[in-house]
């Protein structure tokens, strides 16, 4: 055990996110065998008093602090993991970085490309690690999907439909939060859900060659949280449509939407190609389906059809708790991100996904709005 | 044109399973191309003369008359189709048959064992082809099925489950029929549903090496029909739960129920090797299920799982109209079974399912019912 | 039966769908009881010998004809079935027309906004009934849908996403034909699979307001038919991806693809409203997903869901052969729609969908490749 | 956070499900807010120095010991909690209980049932409070079945259909474990899988009448672990088949495999009643299917159907993290029962499922075997 490194995390923001990014971090020594860091969690940070108690008593931080700048002054400090909202990840991502801190950030990176670019600039400068919680990436399914694509399953992509659907704001009377409020998330559904499947497209098929987007917000005002009432008008999207156009000359349409009455937390995902299909759908995660062209059509010999792979729990190896065979929920996919962030730490190999993945996606993102607003195609890299 | 031969039909019992034979009959020559036969609707028989007239007018036969002794003593009429009630199916069967008609009879063959074997004594002794409507056995997945398990595909057989599923008589109001009296129909689900599922099994699998049955009557009594009210006993079972064991080793659970909440037309069967497994519903036609375990299992080269064979309209060739990736329904089965017993008495081939099969069937199901009564396990064949 | 119309039809094109129509024709008398004509199927011209002598063999026509304007000059002849090759369909509608048959023509109805205009116009003065085959809009389920939107279920509509996937075209080495040429054809993908999804979106959800499209033809080149070889360019669409924007506010995806690997025949539709949700899928037509948001959602007293309202044979009332429980496949939709326009017939009543409808199609599908071209969102009425 | 009792837990066996357990542990506090107790995870004995010594490194035990008896006579230690290999737990249990420690254990909850009616009848005379690892009793889908079936939904219970099926075992070369040595284990498939399916089954229905099974060893010798080769005779069940008869009426199939090939955890349970209908997939864990006979069946003002009724995080109030609408996973199930069973402790209310329970499974599995054994049904209770 001494000859394990001691990772010594710093988190900011104990909302929603930073819960689960806590108990990730508490699982990972029991569910990896062997894990090859022990894992210290040092401070916490949240707006209030309350927040870092309740870290402090749930999440098993050693302190807390209302000033996130102070988590960043410590010396027994390794790692920064940004989770608040998005308008600050800039400044706790750049002071962290120039404090010498390797740093996990909750998607997106920034409000938008400018920031992306300067967190980036510096990232580079410093030569920490970063990396995004892209976690999605780490589903086992995705991540047989990218061995898949990798291997040159697919042939020649022609098209893809990708969406990521919740309904959680199909009540008009839910109040305003700052995922509604423009300038402290910076963005609607796009930035919200539609990071995610951007970022899935790319890691699976590279980079876009241009994006077409129309967004709507249909609810145009929601009421003031608390008890004075009042209402205030919705700024950014609660949907967003896209068509486009990927470099290796396929098409495809993208939706994030936070009004799919009906749906839950389902993110689709679905490519064809020449020579293969795939298919996955987040809330049947235990399988990915593929279609494979090279088999026999021919009835009397074979057969071709849609195989759903089980994946369940077991990409990448070595299999981790609990075992190969059992299904996964959600918190899967951020405890997989950040073993590998952690392990890339104590490796001292790359991480992945990291900034730049994180600015790539903000820049389609900003090419989604700049379209939406223009009524016209925008190809990337945007200049 | 002049070379093709004219199969002249004499159908007996113009209600549901009659009309459905005649649809089929019509739609034969349209729906295989080349089809080698021209049918020709000679007569029908039906127990009213207003059922007569409907087949006249809408089945397009030429005749029709309320005495089916008259169809068997034509000299017009090649082939006795019997749709009617199982009570008087081995009259019909037999005095068909021993005036030289081909026969074609719907499920189950007879009221009992002991019909059933003077049935194929009669089949023997005449030399004229006789066939079984197990129509399900011409499901383009069950025919797949079939091909992979002659192929080995399944390895040693470990198990199997099997169901026949309807909600037909959850209505406790619903009016004693012909199908709910025991001398009319001889059984209940067993003989209605249990005789399909029990023949695919049969059809996949081989031969029963011995049974288990349980049976039940959860309505015990029901309105008889017409204004006059009044109730009526049901003598038969609501509902069979059978354990096989089968020749070859393999075990496994048959059930059939009329009571099944929430179902439709829901034939499913599992059958579990040691080198694969198939699963099938008759309620997503579509496809078969096969899951292979020779396949590399191993995360980085490959992935095993279910792949659904798009069967759709592919088996067996030469495809028929409407095309093979079109969507097939229930009416398709009983098409291609017509198909079948046509095109063997053209080509003067054996016919397949034919009345030995009914009642291997047969011996199954009074097994099942001897078991049900005696509590024990009850070993095939039957004295 | 002497009290009943008769209605003698003449048939123009026996390929693949002229013979799935005349299929039905054959069916309807069975398959619906009462049914309210006597269908005579009096003549059948193809462009061949060989095609005109099946449509006698198979088909059951009275007569046959390498020339469709001998069958448009009889006398008795009531109703002309349009079942050619696009560019025909103008010249054989309005010959029709005024001559004074009823006109029955599969979808689309025209090679452009155009013809299509021109063809109403003929039908509007001439007041005979004419009917498309916008066959899909008798899916049992997709009539349950539109009783559904009627009754208000999905309250104000946000969002659709809708497709239409085959994957015929996969092997590049398919040969050329008339859906591949331009001249015969007038569209692609567009023109032959989205028409019948454009047509179902304005069927439950009314007119639309602008569309935006990308067109793509993965692959170029493709086989001349036959044995000489030589290869041909292909100058049609093998995928469309729409956005449109409904009157009703609500806005959307629409694909229609022949590249779509792993699928059959797969129309897809999902509509997300602010009180409901609809799901349908053609290749599991039993049922319609139906999702209410006026549910209790509290976890003690209910639960909300997406519910699969058991369609299956049950709509419309009164139910056809075979009854209420059985799978449906692909020919049910045109039977149902033969059906409905033959009792329109009978009972001269307004047919539906008609050429109107058909018109409007073609002017989404015109704004569609406007849009593609040019590059712009296209407002819809066309001028 | 002083006012919170403190539970102190020792664990006793550091296996797979000791794992499971001391994850569980570890997020109870972060999971469940507010979360009434604090856990000190006191101490570990497991049969190995370095599992103990893992224990303490992974799990986060204060100590570890290779006497488990060590634990049971702490003073510091409120729980034992018992995942060792089933031929331990009575002599972990009964002197636990003794030493006056509540106990939670995982199932089956002894050898056999006379063992089972040891333990409980100590749990009854020390006062102590106990519970089964029944966890699936904890899965949010299973927790609202039971309401709606408290509530009446399902009416009079028909049938029911439930099977536990793994495919573990497949591979003849996987060696002998203590699960197939009956010394060890006390039972096959029947134990490992049946028993959490036969409590499912009595968590919803109640209690058995009666039991017919049959149990077979397919796999009859597999190697010894280690490297000196040789091979041992498997004396437990790989597959058992259950018919039951409950004492509400109702019969059923009831099967538990570890041969199931092509399944990895798929715990499946139907149940059909004259008013309602349920269905349930441990692999598609997020929705309960429920079909409600009492909804409008006509075709104009309704439409019956399986409902999905999104259970996903929902049931019980008050909802943990994750959050309501994501997906969940296997150890969710472990997580909840240990809540359970923690705040009942600091509550001081009694546990559910409790050793009684432990004890009925028994019994129902002893029947099982007697029965498979003598060829003949078996009434419960056993004398």
């Amino acid at each position: 055990m001494s000859a394990k490194s001691e990772i010594r995390i710093g988190l900011v923001g104990y909302g929603f996110i930073g819960k689960v990014h806590t108990l990730a971090y508490q699982l990972l020594p029991i569910m990896y065998d062997p894990f090859p860091a022990k894992i210290r969690l040092v401070g916490v940070s949240a707006a209030s008093q309350a927040s870092t108690q309740k870290g402090i008593e749930q999440g098993g931080y050693e302190f807390g602090t209302t000033d996130w700048r102070e988590l960043v002054a410590r010396d027994d400090i390794d790692v920064i993991d940004c989770c608040t909202p998005n308008y600050l990840h800039k400044d706790v991502l750049i002071e962290a970085m120039r404090a010498g801190k390797h740093v996990y950030c909750d998607k997106p990176l920034a409000m938008n490309l400018a920031e992306a670019r300067e967190v980036v600039s510096v990232a580079q400068q410093t030569g920490i690690q970063h990396q995004m919680t892209f976690d999605y990436r780490f589903s086992p399914a995705m991540m047989r999907a990218r061995q898949l694509v990798e291997d040159g399953f697919l042939g020649r992509v022609y098209s893809l439909r990708a969406a990521y659907l919740h309904a959680g704001y199909i009540d008009p009377d839910r109040p305003i939060s700052w995922r509604l409020d423009v300038a402290k998330g910076g963005g609607g559904a796009l930035f919200d859900l539609g990071s995610h499947v951007l970022d899935l497209i790319r890691f699976l098929l590279g980079e876009y060659d241009s994006v077409y987007a129309l967004t709507e917000t249909f609810i145009k005002e929601r009421p003031l949280p608390g008890r004075e009432g009042g209402k205030k008008s919705v700024e950014v999207d609660d949907l967003a449509l896209m068509t486009v156009r990927m470099a290796n000359g396929g098409v495809g349409t993208v939706e994030a939407s936070r009004l799919a009455t009906g749906t839950n937390d389902e993110l689709r995902l679905e490519i064809h190609g020449s020579k293969g299909a795939l298919r996955f759908n987040l809330m049947d995660p235990n399988w990915l389906y593929v279609y494979d062209v090279r088999e026999p059509g021919d009835p009397i010999g074979g057969g071709r059809g849609f195989k759903a792979i089980e994946t369940v729990q077991r990409y990448p190896p070595p299999a981790a708790l609990p075992g190969p065979k059992f299904s996964i929920g959600w918190m899967r996919y951020h405890i997989a991100c950040q073993y590998d962030f952690i392990t890339s730490l104590v490796e001292g190999r790359p991480t992945s996904p990291d900034f730049v993945d994180g600015m790539k996606v903000q820049e389609v993102m900003e090419a989604a709005y700049i379209s939406a607003q223009e009524k016209r195609w925008v190809s990337l890299p945007l200049d």
